[in-house]
């Protein structure tokens, strides 16, 4: 039985729905952002760097998402998750991931997380003014190049589509006109069909535009 | 015959040294940053994110560092530059070279890239101030807990040692003390021994310091 530790509105969101596509034994565990329970040392103890998600499996402890996707999606391999045998294919699912966790993930993240990158308050609101501009144009290589449609590969679901689903129940948030975007808003609702998708969304309690 | 776009003194170093390691055929394409080659229309067509690295291989062009390293892995399995066929081994892997572009690159690259993230000069310094201790607080981490020892992941070398030695070869810029991590610096030694690394950077004619 594994164990994720999660926090709703957050890219916990993305394992969780692939831990429910792969039909893997799971239980999720909230970690209380209200009460800053991500720095207690009961959790540091679990993740030293006091973030979701973890996941508690049979060999260990892992962190960051494009490393548990590729887990779940090897672990699980009936449930064909990722191109696992074709080292080229599998490099386009971890270079999407990529992408999304170190250039779209962080331009996000200046909005309500700039006190990691600046002290001074007048720089934290530079940062967020910053923010829709950074999204919608990462979001716009996602719309008119990299998501292949119907699903992030095309014609096959990988653990791309998860990922790519969570990040973008961020984009209104960040101040992007999704009517520039259609191809991810259709993801979007695709994904919303799956009943893996609505039982994690349901479960955490996370809310989708 | 692959074909490595890179510049020197970036990222691209890591798969630069995990081509030589692996024994791959390829040719390393400069791209000059001086002129700012990597925002020409030529360049943009290879990779549309304006970015090195980006390597061209007989399927396709892929991006993102931890997906090139993987590919090179998988694609090169005789050279053994990662667990591949153990699922937990290899998300490790993963967890680590994540770790590396989501936060530690992405802490460093508040001292130059500022721009990316504000607008604002007065921002833009106020960044460079925190990168010291950001970068500090990621090398304290893999100095403690993450760098197994004698190699990343262990008594193994793996494609997170040259991805590991490429953005330690930036902490004396980011205003690291280095005496802090003694187990990082004698990973830098010893990866300096190794004719892959000393071939990768002398081509590069990368400072390391």
């Amino acid at each position: 039985m594994f164990r994720l530790y999660y926090a709703p509105g957050t890219c916990a969101l993305a394992t969780h729905i692939a831990l429910e596509e792969a039909g893997a034994p799971y239980e999720a565990v909230l970690v209380d952002f209200r009460n800053q329970s991500q720095r207690s040392p009961e959790y540091l103890a679990v993740n030293p760097k006091g973030r979701v998600p973890a996941l508690v499996t049979e060999s260990g402890t892992l962190t960051e998402t494009p490393a548990l996707l590729c887990f779940v999606a090897q672990r699980f391999p009936q449930a064909e998750l990722a191109p696992l045998d074709d080292p080229f294919a599998l490099a386009q699912v971890q270079e999407f991931n990529s992408y999304l966790c170190s250039t779209v993930h962080v331009a996000h993240a200046h909005r309500m997380r700039g006190t990691r990158w600046a002290d001074d308050p007048a720089a934290i609101e530079a940062m967020k003014r910053k923010v829709p501009s950074n999204v919608r144009d990462s979001f716009a290589l996602i719309e008119h190049k990299l998501l292949k449609g119907p699903w992030v590969m095309g014609g096959k679901y990988t653990v791309c589509d998860p990922y790519l689903f969570t990040i973008a129940s961020w984009i209104e948030g960040d101040g992007v006109d999704i009517t520039k975007v259609p191809r991810v808003m259709e993801h979007r609702a695709r994904m919303l069909a799956r009943p893996a998708v609505r039982q994690a969304v349901a479960a955490e309690g996370t809310q989708i535009p």
